[in-house]
């Protein structure tokens, strides 16, 4: 009652001519949203069980676990959730936290909160997992909590099905001494350090004593990394020193330095290329010093030590640095791995329907984890074959068309190539691999279809590493879950192309539906479906509306939507808490 | 121009009719809200000084240092504040942070931010003082910022005024395991520190692996202390479990149990009888174990040790323990005590002016000293000698009269004895002490006017150690710097008493605007002046509006209001970050 009433309230409030952009966020953002809408009615619920439920175990309150969560149909199974946060963060605003330009808490929903809206019950341990036992399915955990509590924090926990969401951790490429002197920018405490960390730097640059040089040192913050989450801080960071401690600490201005250090030729790689261009022009303009092609090989408590081809080595004193060159797996998954026989792969590998290679019941989603797809040419004769109704040894272009939706939904790299080679169907395929005009007659044999096929793997994509791709992995995985039961009567998946019959499920397949750089000064970069590029303000807004439509709960929305009006009407507080 | 705007925006929306009782606080909030007025233009002006500034250095930015330099008119001195903080924090609101219902943020003010709206410069440094040198008038500081920062963190001010705002600290009273087990409700970190300790507790509850017993313990939370901070958190973590917890650790709900452990007799003992009593019977009707009469000998982290004249000496296993049971003073003032003959004392002592006895141009307000009120016995003769203008050896009715208005403002326990006794008059004095009709003709010697004023000095009250105090204090000592110069040559003062001439200042006089104790459940206990008592939700409401109007700056009050909104729409947030 409480809610529905606010969430009228609120909407009203959202709709205000102020935010007569929002509009837009429903064309969008249709797929996130329904990422986090509650777990419908579907045909399995006919299927329940009536023996002892399932045993479900999640590991992870990240946007894969959270997602899987909110669409999961929960009365299906029995559900254990283990993580050692209390809560789902929406880590897209976490640059904007390292500022104070959003709080903290408008920007996390304790994970009970979020469960407490399902039907059937969950059960929440705040711990973390040390070890998955897949032999024994168990998993064993112990409480973070140290404090002088009781009770034994450590516990183990059956399960017949495991879902592994535990996310990634920073890559530090085992550079020297970034774990000691690096900040990261992955959890909401890395976002509140930093914050705090930034006002020393302020404060300590303004005490006596302090000669220009070193004054100049503590005010230099470096940022290493150029990918959108380095990018965005060094942004922010560049308007909170502009907007507000001008302001308050008007000495300290003209020493402050902000670097951002990138590897690659530029930064914003995986934006087009003229986001990238407008992104470093503007970081010129506003005197963010950009230095691409530096490699960080030292970080000291003194100097960080970059290598660039022409300059050699260079040490650069800082007051503070930020490291968000990517993520790498965490020990718990690499000890799973080498279980598994996957200890020579970097990452933990999963089928197409998420379920990781090499192990029973074991699913694995968001940035734990990549979907290997299967290659074309791999399986080649296996398709031979199961095209081959009649198993003549040649395929008729009939016989290519009617097992063609499958294998194209099994190997979607097929459709990808077509696609990008701006081509109709197979026949346009088997016309470029044989250069001439092809019949309709033709008949294939497995050399001709091999060859015809030989190009279409190099368009196998690896997901990236995003709370998108988290976000619909999970609602993919809660509805295959949900309808687990029907499905296993009612297959809906393509044809097994190395068994017999169909797949259960259809493979997980990724909707794209672009992706924000926000470069400061209200100005963002937007890159949508359709190569459609919007930068500046208007972009500004559509990330705003975006963003707030994004939040998990009404409370985050409202606490979001509230701390953007309270930066703008009197900027961000710079208190040392 | 940014400002103005808005607050006439936020003024409006507080003027909605859901804060009709706003208007309660112009009456009862008029003196504080004076204590955060900038300072007035005042005669001191035409006195600014040509040539170079006094160096007038403050420690502290709690209470009484901030209104200090609110009220300041900062371009007649050249002013330095240090701190270790380099913010205002509301601290009446503490106890509401405990639990969510109003953000850290919400309640602390940068320094810096204050001292932007003043005229003249101030020089604000992020240190910690660690020693006062009254002999060659310096201060010793240190820098808190302990990272790879460069720089000497250490610098010494030199100062021709020194006001000392330093507050104090929580009192153990040397009890073992105190310091380590127990957390206090001082600092914003600490009610920070507080939150994630409940969630803790709770989280560890939950885990499985745990008996009854265990869980039992780790959701027994002790508070030591009865006075307004122990029973407001006691009250707010009720309300907290109650309100909000109860749906998220529905099991954990019925092994929750809140203890208040107070030595005396009853909790509340600086309130009325009726609110104490009021208190006691609300908190156990709540289910809020209030254990008078039990003095905590010993903290370990298994148990807190009691001991009771009935019982004898009890262990009590706890989860979370809360140490709030008075203040202490701080090392620093230790020391300068000692080097100034103060070192018998327990708490450092200034003049009726604030200025501390022993040294000079050394200022001590707030938590970290106290007024030794004269007393009129020490100074009888003098006053004799005052008052006998003709030298008589005898006092007339006249004699006295003409110098009553001078000694009543000097020893203000005059007037309070006067009072308290229901008296008029001198002569209604004298009547006392001689048991007889007193004739207007009486001519007094020596010994017949010190029996008259024997009893007066039973009548010098202490000051609390309240927020209110500090800031009356601060906005007091402020008024007499920006009128330093004029008062030199036209002292407002009363009579010197053992000198000669009149003193410069009035001596400070402490106004008590009231005080509140919520209790929980949306209802406050309030004290006002002239023993008007107010129990029940419409206090809660006076409650709100006074600290609503008490807030430093409109941002502040701002976030405070939406706090209180966010809590009645959304509940409080659980997330432990």
């Amino acid at each position: 009652m409480r809610f529905t009433t606010f969430s009228d309230r609120a909407a009203r409030m959202v709709r205000h001519p102020g935010f007569y952009k929002f509009a837009v966020l429903v064309a969008v953002s249709g797929g996130g949203a329904v990422a986090y809408a509650d777990a419908r009615s579907d045909p399995s619920s006919e299927y329940a069980q009536a023996g002892p439920k399932k045993k479900l175990v999640v590991l992870g309150t990240g946007w894969a676990g959270t997602s899987f969560l909110k669409n999961l149909d929960t009365s299906l199974y029995d559900v254990r959730v283990v993580s050692p946060r209390n809560y789902f963060a929406f880590t897209p605003l976490l640059p904007s936290v390292t500022c104070g330009t959003v709080e903290p808490r408008s920007i996390v929903e304790p994970i009970r909160n979020i469960m407490r809206k399902k039907t059937g019950p969950i059960r929440f341990s705040e711990a973390e997992c040390y070890n998955i036992d897949p032999t024994n399915k168990k998993v064993l955990c112990r409480s973070t909590i140290g404090t002088n509590l009781d009770g034994n924090g450590e516990f183990e926990l059956d399960y017949d099905y495991l879902v592994v969401a535990l996310g990634a951790r920073p890559n530090t490429f085992n550079t020297p001494g970034v774990s000691e002197h690096c900040h990261f920018l992955k959890e909401v405490e890395d976002a509140q350090r930093i914050r705090r960390s930034v006002m020393n730097c302020f404060e300590k640059a303004s005490l006596p004593n302090l000669n220009e040089e070193e004054r100049k040192k503590n005010l230099h913050f470096v940022v290493i990394g150029g990918g959108p989450t380095g990018v965005e801080f060094a942004a922010e960071l560049h308007d909170f020193v502009q907007e507000d401690l001008s302001k308050l600490y008007p000495n300290a201005l003209e020493l402050v330095k902000i670097s951002l250090i990138e590897a690659g030729e530029h930064i914003l790689t995986m934006f087009d290329k003229r986001i990238t261009q407008f992104a470093e022009e503007k970081f010129r303009r506003d005197g963010i010093d950009v230095k691409t092609n530096f490699k960080v090989v030292k970080v000291s408590g003194d100097a960080i030590t970059m290598i660039n081809s022409s300059t050699g080595e260079v040490n650069v004193p800082y007051g503070m640095a930020v490291w968000s060159t990517g993520i790498g797996t965490r020990p718990i998954i690499l000890d799973l791995m080498k279980q598994i026989n996957q200890g020579n792969r970097r990452v933990l590998a999963t089928d197409e329907w998420l379920r990781v290679l090499g192990c029973e019941n074991i699913y694995a989603l968001g940035d734990c984890a990549t979907i290997a797809q299967r290659k074309v040419m791999e399986d080649i004769s296996s398709i031979f074959r199961v095209a081959d109704k009649d198993n003549s040894g040649t395929l008729t272009v009939k016989e290519i068309k009617d097992v063609l939706e499958d294998i194209v939904e099994r190997y979607p790299q097929v459709a990808l190539y077509l696609k990008t080679k701006q081509m109709k169907d197979f026949l346009d395929l088997l016309k470029e691999s044989e250069g001439d005009v092809v019949k309709e007659s033709v008949e294939l044999d497995i050399e001709r279809f091999k060859k015809a096929l030989s190009q279409v793997d190099s368009q196998v994509k690896m997901l990236p590493a995003t709370a998108q791709v988290a976000a619909q992995e999970g609602e993919y995985l809660a509805k295959c879950f949900n309808k687990m039961k029907f499905c296993e009567e009612n297959p809906e998946g393509p044809l097994r192309i190395r068994g017999e019959g169909r797949h259960r499920f259809k493979p997980f397949r990724y909707r794209h539906l672009g992706q924000f750089a926000p470069l400061g000064g209200e100005q963002t970069a937007a890159q949508l479906p359709g190569d459609w590029i919007s930068i500046g303000h208007s972009s500004q807004w559509l990330w705003y509306s975006v963003y707030a439509s994004k939040q998990v709960s009404w409370r985050t929305r409202f606490l979001v939507v509230s701390d953007w009006m309270r930066r703008f009407i009197f900027g961000r507080d710079s208190s040392c808490i």
